[in-house]
């Protein structure tokens, strides 16, 4: 079996590299990278100090693939480009027809702002300055993606540092004529995923090892996500038969908790079984503050299926906008399976939805009490057949448990739109 | 001004170079290095091939201190001691006192599974290796956590892969001798903040360049992330008074647009003016789909303020639950500056609130017309003495222009409760 060519990430950024943020395109672009058929090595996060970035792209230019993320902007410390030319030992030009585009771009934001287009203008000419052999793959806003073929042979893909840009201009680097004959060469391997929720990741490590593991061609990742494993497998041409083996000794044993064989999101898998189900939906929360409505709202074409859903902090919005019973709230208190239910049979009605799910609880970090502890919640999925709930004590902190809660009531819904009682969830 | 000493991260992990898992050791470790005084200046996340890993970290042992994680357990694949010790040109001891400890852990683990001390031996002496100047700084499970000094003069901490075991361990590593020998030649630096809305990148860089640009002891990096423009000043000690007047350069000429000079986010700002004017907050959602809700609600007491929301994605929705009137539905239709309006009022009317803000918009990929094209959205913040309305045209894709319109809506909501008037948000 032939070597996958060997592929360099490059991240710049000063903020990246002190910490202040997460670097989220290193990541895609090895993924990505992966997905071709090349074989990511590294990926390395670096500042904006020159020397450093220039001896980084020096090193990123050893690969057979180097994949360059960030510093392509209007102002003195986007140097990106410029020392690219200098560790390749490329000339920099200014690109006639590229510096024609970005004027048309940054006029129109002039007049927007209100400002002299000459304040742009020394922008424009930086950012339509690149290495005499790479061309264009598009601009996002005012910086251009650039694809070239390095004297040491690497193929160079440079791309905007903001991930969505970043995510747009990917596809064109890979239509483009170095990458095409670079990716010529390379495997894309297959890949299957399973995805689990309510198991435990040593439950599906002890699963796999009792599979045979990996090797042969076949090479697994196991990962915990917001409470759902992951399990990748990467697999070599060849080695179709071996990761059939593999994937199917996984399943069977983990069959109750097997929600997915694609990478589709739980949201997407709710909104597709409602749709199919002709059912309306909604949601009632308190703890999770919306964010069981916006990952809903995230799946393009949701209105079809989601109606709406009411955040319900104080209890005067829970009794008020979902009729929850003032005695429920006073006897039980807002965090209990009482209210839970309430609030996802208010939202039924008062939104008009055929399924609504509810969360209350203690997110943290003030509020717990010695029967109600923070990370205490209630969910409650309530359709026209029947309800399902669960009750949560989760660790960590404020946004952690937040966000697991909506991870499980997402789950929740799934299983009750699949008409499931299963305990695995 | 003596330089910052240089200081490398290494990470290892198959997963996380494959990029199937966001790396989270990297920016802790740079952001403690800046914290105490040190320069980060590269993350480098590589798998396990002995080659690459060995390469990486020989580059590590240039730099000053190198900040090793991952690659510490039982098995064969995790060699990141081992690859140290050669790249270092070590000799590798096992160290008595070390496998006795590691020992007592890895027998009460086999108890626990009812398996053969045994089968654990191996590991045992492998995890009690180490290279012949390093010292154990802790375990993590049966994985010690190591610090000495390489023939190159590089102090190295190896700490293991796990987020929460990396943190445990650091401050150990941090009172280590060799750390706080090169501790002492380090000089931590102060941090200036300027968070600025409804500005442009480009204007900014400008305001910068005019005042002077960084250098002497002031390193700056300007940032656009959602709509606000972060600018970041790290200031070397002797270097306050240059950080004072660039600081101030720009926040004159920029003021109207500056909202904080720390690092709060704008939810957090509306959160506490809403509280020092004792007036409650709610929201009112179409697009943006329980986003706004979602940031008011991540901030721990945020209940002290925020009443609740409704997410109303359909019309029904925005008639029943916001008292929005037909004939406005009718006749400007749910995208309009009059259904964002009566959204508004009808969330203060119906949740009881003194404040609200509602968001309606396009967000794509379908659904947009000739006049409503997608990205157009418009916002509408009400309160006792009046409202903001803005109307946006956002470029890009569903979830930017989600969270685009979300950042806006808040800010809006903080010049409101500002009591500004002002064109720039």
């Amino acid at each position: 079996m032939s070597r996958r060519p060997r592929a360099v990430v490059v991240v710049t950024g000063s903020e990246l590299v002190r910490g202040e943020r997460t670097d989220r395109n290193g990541p895609f672009l090895a993924a990505e990278a992966l997905k071709h058929g090349l074989d990511p090595a590294r990926i390395t996060i670096v500042g904006d100090s020159p020397a450093e970035l220039e001896e980084v792209l020096r090193e990123g230019l050893q690969a057979e693939a180097c994949l360059v993320s960030g510093g392509l902007g209007p102002t003195h410390d986007d140097r990106t480009v410029e020392l690219l030319a200098r560790a390749a030992g490329l000339e920099l030009v200014v690109d006639a027809e590229l510096q024609r585009e970005i004027e048309a771009v940054s006029r129109a934001v002039a007049e927007r702002l209100r400002r002299p287009y000459a304040d742009f203008a020394p922008g424009v000419t930086k950012q339509a300055t690149r290495p005499s052999p790479a061309a264009s793959i598009g601009l996002a806003g005012t910086a251009p993606g650039l694809v070239f073929r390095a004297p040491t042979g690497c193929v160079v893909v440079v791309l905007p540092g903001p991930p969505s840009e970043l995510r747009r201009l990917w596809p064109n680097a890979v239509e483009s004529e170095p990458m095409r004959e670079l990716l010529a060469r390379a495997r894309p391997p297959g890949r299957r995923v399973l995805r689990l929720f309510g198991v435990s990741e040593s439950a599906v490590a002890r699963a796999f090892e009792e599979a045979g593991g990996d090797g042969e061609g076949v090479e697994a990742t196991i990962c915990a996500r917001d409470f759902e494993i992951h399990v990748d497998l990467v697999v070599d041409a060849g080695a179709e038969e071996r990761a059939d083996e593999l994937e199917n000794a996984l399943a069977v044993p983990l069959e109750q908790w097997l929600f997915a064989r694609d990478e589709r999101r739980v949201e997407e898998l709710v909104l597709s079984l409602a749709a199919a189900g002709g059912l309306r939906l909604a949601t009632a929360e308190s703890c999770t503050g919306g964010l069981v409505a916006a990952r809903l709202t995230s799946v393009p074409g949701s209105s079809a299926s989601f109606v709406g859903g009411v955040v319900a902090y104080a209890d005067e919005v829970k009794r008020d906008e979902l009729g929850v019973p003032e005695e429920l709230l006073a006897g039980y208190g807002a965090v209990s399976a009482e209210v839970a239910g309430a609030m996802a049979e208010g939202a039924r009605r008062r939104l008009g939805a055929d399924v609504a799910v509810a969360v209350t609880g203690v997110a943290g970090p003030g509020g717990g009490t010695p029967e109600k502890p923070v990370g205490l919640v209630h969910i409650h999925a309530a359709g026209p057949d029947g309800s399902l709930v669960r009750v949560l004590d989760l660790p960590g902190e404020r946004e952690q448990i937040r966000i697991r809660a909506t991870v499980t009531a997402l789950h929740l819904l799934r299983a009750l739109l699949t008409g499931s009682r299963d305990e695995g969830v």
